[in-house]
């Protein structure tokens, strides 16, 4: 038996997500046809609107709704407007936003440096973080990208194109052991830079 | 900072799936953001033809397409119809065509009978089972419910009801399929054995 078309497509479609192979999108989509048909009409009308009314905040280039110049944290008056810090994706602004305590506004680079894959300064948006990072209007820059090779180059680079900024601090997310991680189960580099990162405890 | 309510909307849709937490919920949400729209606005319109051109053979009550009153199986005249096949869900009879080799047609059940879960005879397909199954049209019933306590229930009790029908030989698929398994997840071979094994439930 073939699959019906429209069912086949629905299959088709959750596969491209990361993540899922063809047996989940059959089981989603199968989960999706014993339900009532609300579920399935609720999500397709979800996505239509993502595609619709997705826009990027002009000043840091993270997600927000269609009809807004700003985000809500950078139209945000309470919020320091003088420490930036730069994530790669929107994914880091909502992870951050999460703890709760950072006052200061973001800026979303939507990438990395890659060579491998062809990323260039160019190809994300450093030159808008450079053009918004002037030393009259910002202290800090806090470079938050992940720690690994990918984002350690972007790091350096922003780090360096910043360089002539004296009055600009650039700092740099802790590397270390995660809090509830265990040292035996740590790898080499994460050792290292705790290490290498490692606070005084006494005065 | 509060998520878009549009981004939120489809993260909390997403979250309604199965085996789908909040975070993968995040994660598939934020890259469908990440690729161009065309992802998002195939899986929207799959959605949406899913929840509007699905329809229910009315023979069998295996999934069709909205139009069409019988499933592709059942309106092959090429099949074997004095055999029917019977299954918990839609996604079983995917499972079962998989493997290529059985001839006959389906019922399909939408559920298995659970007193915990208030599931009657009457709230499953076995009232049109037992309607379409007559001594001078079906030789054999094979009734393919998971190997489970429900699926066991259910097979046991259509069994019964089909017992005055001598000239009908009931059947069920061989435990090649580990107690506690799901037919949806089993590999093509054991499926196969089982089908190949199948035993006689009436004398």
């Amino acid at each position: 038996m073939r699959i019906p078309d429209h069912i086949q497509q629905t299959i088709d479609a959750f596969s491209r997500l990361p993540g899922i192979g063809p047996k989940t999108a059959s089981r989603l989509t199968f989960y999706l046809l014993r339900q009532n048909e609300e579920l399935a009409e609720d999500l397709s009308k979800a996505l239509l609107d993502l595609s619709e009314k997705t826009a990027y905040c002009k000043t840091c280039f993270n997600i927000t709704t269609k009809g807004q110049e700003e985000c809500p944290v950078c139209s945000d008056s309470q919020r320091n407007h003088r420490m930036i810090c730069v994530v790669e994706e929107p994914l880091d602004v909502i992870a951050l936003e999460r703890i709760g305590s950072y006052q200061g506004i973001y800026h979303v680079l939507h990438g990395v440096l890659s060579p491998i894959e062809g990323v260039g300064p160019d190809d994300i948006r450093i030159k808008e973080l450079l053009d918004r990072t002037e030393p009259e209007e910002v202290e800090e820059v806090i470079v938050a990208t992940n720690p690994n090779l990918e984002g350690d180059a972007t790091a350096n680079y922003i780090a360096q194109r910043l360089g002539g900024r004296d009055e600009i601090s650039v700092t740099r997310l802790a590397r270390g052991i995660p809090m509830g991680g265990e040292i035996e189960y740590a790898d080499q580099i994460t050792i290292l830079r705790a290490m290498e990162g490692r606070e005084k405890m006494n005065k």
